[in-house]
């Protein structure tokens, strides 16, 4: 049955033939794991990957390349630097339709750290820079292209950059031979009129050539609204991880979001089941919407404040955080 | 600082002008007190009550006025009867510009439990009723309006009619004299599509001098974006709660309404107090956002079943769960 005919008050055909052509992005075991310093384990994660073939996501983030060095590899788990044999034995049973793909973070990884994509388990790149860095990820990019890789850039905190700043990022990758950009809601501080906005922009600036996607997060409860409002406007892929793990306030619910598609393309039952087992790690990691996360997003900061506040054994002190931080801005908060 | 300065990759003036226009409805006690049979004690009330005085908030829905006999008085708090001399005591130090609402449920309730305005400290009535109750609904909305009362109809459950059912309920309302019509998604079953679509039809049809305003649940994490979507479309009015609090997944948490509205008519700092207190209860009450709420919104059915696999002493099986109700529907479940 259709979602169309489970809502019966509209019309049928009143939602976006656009949510139909989307294209959906896990980044479960990679943008999760900066939750438990990707120590998830192998059993864990193939449980993950099995899941997501079966359900037809197109790719799968499952971690970061990450140069030698750059982690200490006693401190983090195997997903933070993606050894080619354990990708290998991750995906002996085969990916199906699935690709996979592994993040590489400007000023942590070298070019040199991928390797030809006929020697390991990679499909897809994707590179995590801030506009100021983006010569330095235009030398991974390149290399990665070289290779046959297919490529992603997402450039961060773009809620902090000016409307030229963004012009001029995205001018710069109109002719990098990149694939894909990718809309970045670091800080949870978006609205949807915001998203629907930046699609345009991105579309525009980058022509018809490039894919333009959305990484939402979750701190003003906008994520999977904020992904909602990327595939009316137009984006054609979109990020989301189970039961919304990720930093903080977390990410877009893959789960919602299949429910949402109402594509046969994808069935959300493998995901149902992994649900149940992601969520016997939110209390622990803490993961998911809680009001300090909000604060940060509305004022368009990093979160760490938040997570901080979220430490204290007792009360968020929510009002408190509230006029710190429009201290920090120059006000003495609304009203006032 | 105002929201726009805080977001900086849009032009300023890019949200709709009609964020400054809205009012806000809190129905923190009244549906909030769904979760606990109404059983806030009323020193918590009073410190709601005089935080959304602080607030700004329009209105506050501080429970239902009830027929004798309809709920056992030992075993629901005073919230649900709202005797007068209750509300002259929570109200003692004035109430502001803050209108106080009571709410009435078809069935419930007779007209001659309203008194005249002059006796109580109620300056609002809203009306919770089906669609094929709606002639009863009337008795007590024409009681309402003949004691001076400003008078809201809640339709509930909209999204289980036919295009044609809410056609022929707002025909029937467009001439009724009622002030306020609100879209009641009761089962967290919409989302912005279908809420921007029905802003338009109620408006369409009710005409000009009756508002719109959206009630919304987030089951499916939708509460607070179906009411940006609301907002956007031109509704008058919208409801929120503290924390979110309400029944299963919740209600549009007040606090985070108010960072958007970014209104100076609001203060959004005595409600971030409350937040710290309601948070307290967040546990013991099981409110907010989990999955098996998220599925019987898929499923736009009532959160029952949802709630009590949230009893579970350890997993939601929420695939068990899919496919269970997959089945009520006449189908084997997604991708088969």
């Amino acid at each position: 049955m259709a979602l169309d005919d489970r809502v019966k008050c509209c019309p049928a055909g009143l939602i976006s033939d656009r949510r139909r052509r989307v294209r959906v992005l896990d980044c479960t075991i990679r943008d999760g794991g900066i939750c438990n310093d990707w120590k998830f384990d192998r059993a864990w994660v193939k449980r993950t990957f099995d899941a997501l073939v079966a359900s037809g996501v197109d790719v799968m983030e499952i971690g970061y390349r990450t140069r030698e060095g750059a982690f200490d590899r006693a401190k983090v788990g195997p997903w933070r630097f993606l050894d080619d044999e354990v990708l290998a034995d991750v995906t002996a049973a085969g990916k199906g339709n699935l690709k996979l793909a592994a993040m590489m973070d400007v000023g942590k990884a070298e070019p040199g750290d991928l390797r030809p994509r006929s020697e390991t388990a990679l499909d897809v790149v994707r590179f995590a820079t801030y506009a100021h860095q983006l010569t330095e990820a235009r030398r991974l990019l390149d290399r990665a292209l070289a290779l046959g890789y297919e490529t992603h850039m997402n450039v961060m905190a773009v809620s902090t950059l000016t409307p030229e700043q963004v012009d001029a990022f995205l001018d710069e990758l109109r002719d990098s031979g990149v694939h894909n950009v990718a809309i970045v809601d670091s800080f949870g501080a978006l609205y949807p009129h915001h998203v629907r906005h930046l699609v345009h922009v991105y579309q525009s600036r980058l022509g018809e050539s490039i894919g333009v996607g959305v990484h939402t997060h979750n701190n003003q409860q906008q994520a999977f609204a904020n992904t909602i409002a990327a595939i009316e406007a137009g984006a054609t892929f979109v990020d989301a991880t189970v039961h919304g793990i990720g930093r903080g306030a977390g990410n877009c619910p893959l789960e919602l979001l299949l429910f949402y598609l109402d594509n046969p393309r994808y069935d959300v039952r493998p995901v149902l089941e992994l649900v149940d087992e992601y969520a016997t790690l939110r209390d622990d990691l803490r993961f998911g919407y809680h009001l300090p996360y909000a604060i940060t997003g509305y004022y368009n900061v990093h979160p760490r404040s938040g997570i901080d506040r979220m430490k204290r054994p007792d009360r968020y002190d929510c009002r408190g955080m509230y006029e710190s931080l429009a201290g920090r801005f120059g006000e003495g908060g609304a009203g006032e």
